[in-house]
């Protein structure tokens, strides 16, 4: 089911050119659909600041959270309204290989410039099951692989990822294992995005990281495309350390999710499983937010604390 | 669930404006999945002959054999690869208000320029049930009626209309019950599409119509433009009749899709329920197609009979 | 995807015994999720009453406006709660051939007893897309062929059904278009259920058939039970008339949805396409129970007008 | 959407005193399909040998490789047809809140006994989160907690175990961790299934565990309902170990699925990502099979060695 429009095609270069990509947070409805509105704003925003691209449905997009026809909507609404000015990016990966299949073809069908794909987590298989999943979708266009063990619970082996290194569409790796992980992947010319923030800068200056694929973007655009462009800047790395670090007091987005709220950037609800940070935490981030300064975070609203009766949780939607 | 990037806005007043929209065949690999590259060629003969619009999975496209996700997903592809040059409507309605709410939402979130939208066939319901299901889905964006009761067994009366054209989102009707109904709407300021090609050209001419939501523009796009835009022409319009009479001896789509693949634009693959019109109705065609000109029609390979042994039948997909 | 087990297996010969089915009603909670405490006592209401079998999500269940997995679910729990006291027969028909295999499949998978198979309303097909429609799935287990032309828009001739009799599997017809075509079918030696309430008496006891699905037995099952069983009885078949007549004075289940909330069996809420009958109807009814008698009804409530506010009606859910 | 007709409850006293639950395989025909009647083979096999349970689709039965209408179908066909030889837990947890709420809904509406719950694998979550995504399905019947950090990369610690507890749902918790961890569950009342089949005898005998939820039982149900509960026996559980070393030797149900292929019981198909150990474990497996004993295995065909071809493996399906 392959389309050779050209407007449903990308180079797999310039996937690799990408510096700054964020993942997007998907904001939503007080019933728990999503808030295209808001969306539209927070995408926005990262293009005015000169991010090069977005992940749509990446966890911190909640993709697991998603239908399979709602991700593939956004992602198409996401190519129809920005793809002309940021790259889209598709979290089309899944524990099943027939979802990831049918999700990267719908994807690219409805013009996603590349997909990201992570090996089948919880499931889990074998190196020969890892290669045969991931074989199965990258003939379809520009593919980066995710490697986020302390998630999926295993780890992609570098070997694993030199067999895939065969096809001309692996654009890279988004890897979270650490700097001798990207270190023997840029020494054998394989593009790497750092999938942790706080070692988005060392990764991109002292280990031949392409760029990063960022949750901190979210909140501070600007900032991070600083740290990715402007060269290396220990003094900028430390000024963000606080933020980052409270960012993933909890598994990412918990935190990004609270602040993106109390910024005013979006509605303060949550699908569960996530819940918001208690209010010392949210406390905490108003603080943080004066600290590096208002100007630097999305949105023009005075951050708040928001009470525990502000936040929506919804299990139905 | 909206979203109001510039990119996801279109008038009314265009879509009022359209004269020839063509119901798009949707072609199948031999699996069943959409053939996209058939696809992709269809369109842009349609684009090449000044094709206003295309209809996206109507009953034509066999928007009732799709998955809602591939339906939405096939809409998005168009509106990506080809929602410069033509106008994209969805056909994004159902017999189930929910359905039909989720599709439209969806529809427009991926760009669609407007909504196709039948009443509620086979289980059908009451007149204030008729206007509780439209407004349902009229605020979302510019929206066809399409009128068909041979299908849905069920007329939409005038008062029903009526009642909607107090949105502003109402585009106006396809309908397909004959000419003293065109003539009432038309009288009232109400656009029309003829749903029946063999009526087109005097609904056109004689009766106030706008145009026509056609199917034998799939085959013959030129004529039937020129039969819409160059003023009466019955000489032409009677030449069209006996392919008319040939492609709705059975059911649409029957006849158009035992056609296209006859002339070798799209491959001999049918879902179930459909199956291929006969031998000997396969050999008309060609005639058909010899007495009018092949170089009138879709594709520039010789036109076929196929054999029996040559069609692909797919009930699982 | 077949099973042998021995609870998986019902005869066709048992099918075909059965004299009085009833299209059972499905509730809803406010939200629009099934009401499944409300529907386990509708059928018990049944069971106790003497009826020999339920249609589960036929048009008077709303199939329509079920997704296959509540239609599937649905089947499953009534097989596992009812299914030794009744025949559960699944209205596992749909105008997609791949969604009918689909939910044939999964609802003989689940124990139901037979399936319940309507032609493709619609979309609509030939007569050799009827035959090749009804064979994808007529090997899976016992089925019922229902025509009604009046939903589908096109008649199912005897031929067919001729056709489909060379399989063990056929239990019968549910005919809705007459005496003449039951004659033809019972006198060929195929069972026959009528479709219409008004005149399943007369269709049982003067032109053979086997017996009725009924959607008046939702609120008279006894009666119905006793026109069924107990000979020739005009004088009840015309005392059932006005209540028949005020059933369908607005396309099925507008009416029977409207009654059962107001005898107190079910809640008042509506899927949309379907809104309640006007409050002049809805004082109506309560006149009818009162002539037939309150006993008669199932439900021990006393029957009340309900006022428009009481309704609620759900479009997402 | 409750239901509390007789055949649809099941005490969680009941649960708490299951012994043997088997972990069952999902066999499939060669399009990737469920091969029921292999199915109902294997459920029969432990019927007769003496388990207790089932768990229906788990990590083993790969659920995460089903659609939920699948994963639906198969618990209420299960039911019907076992339901009242064995007890039928459904696995019917998801990293989604959502799918969580609508497939334990749909389970405990189908029949089944109880449901297994993990925690939101891949996504994660806090411990608050945690405990609200357990607290929206516990409410619904009989639950076990599943807890598997090396494949959701998260402990679930006592504090939300014992939270969770304050439900009289809650049966137990399927534990992975070690003994420490069941110790400390066992003294504290909580009913603990081993979901380590090597560690599952000395669970059992040591430290108080109720029994084992077993991937090896699929192949050898009598040695492991010996194992449980004919007393301390680590003369049997010594001779198990080979067997039990070489099953987890890739990601579970790699091996499981290898193994029922060489027996004979199940078709040689597998749903990627899932591929067939290789050639030099398979010879392995005949000889563990003659070591064991082939009678104290399922089927009755010889075991044999597959060739590499002799595999199916499915993406698509």
């Amino acid at each position: 089911m392959r389309s050779f429009e050209v407007r449903n095609r990308t180079s797999t270069e310039d996937i690799k050119a990408l510096r700054m990509i964020t993942a997007i947070k998907t904001p939503y409805l007080p019933d728990g659909r999503f808030d295209l509105m808001a969306y539209d704003a927070l995408v926005n925003m990262q293009i005015e600041s000169g991010a090069d691209g977005v992940i749509v449905g990446g966890t911190t997009g909640e993709g697991q959270l998603m239908g399979w026809d709602e991700h593939i909507m956004l992602i198409g609404h996401t190519v129809n309204c920005f793809g002309g000015a940021i790259k889209v990016i598709g979290n089309t990966g899944s524990n099943s290989t027939r979802e990831a299949i049918h999700a990267t073809e719908q994807g690219f069908a409805v013009g996603m410039h590349a997909a990201l794909h992570i090996n089948p987590y919880y499931g889990k298989t074998s190196l020969e099951g890892l290669v045969s999943h991931f074989e199965s979708v990258i003939s379809m266009g520009p593919t980066i692989i995710y490697n986020v063990p302390s998630r999926t619970g295993q780890d992609i082996p570098p070997r694993v990822i030199y067999t895939l290194a065969q096809s001309a569409n692996l654009a890279g790796v988004k890897e979270c294992v650490g700097h001798e992980r990207i270190d023997q992947y840029t020494k054998n010319g394989i593009a790497v995005w750092s999938g942790n923030d706080d070692q988005c800068h060392d990764s991109r200056w002292d280990h031949g990281a392409t760029g990063v694929i960022s949750v901190a973007s979210n909140l501070v655009p600007g900032l991070m495309r600083e740290l990715m462009f402007r060269g290396k800047n220990s003094s900028l790395n430390e000024k963000l350390m606080p933020l980052i670090d409270w960012l993933f007091h909890e598994p990412n987005p918990i935190g990004l999710n609270t602040a993106l709220a109390q910024l005013g950037v979006v509605r303060a609800v949550f699908r569960l499983p996530y819940v918001p940070l208690p209010l010392a935490k949210r406390v905490e981030f108003v603080n943080i937010v004066k600290e590096i300064g208002r100007e630097n975070f999305v949105g023009v609203r005075d951050v708040q604390v928001l009470e525990d009766d502000d936040f929506v949780l919804v299990g139905r939607y």
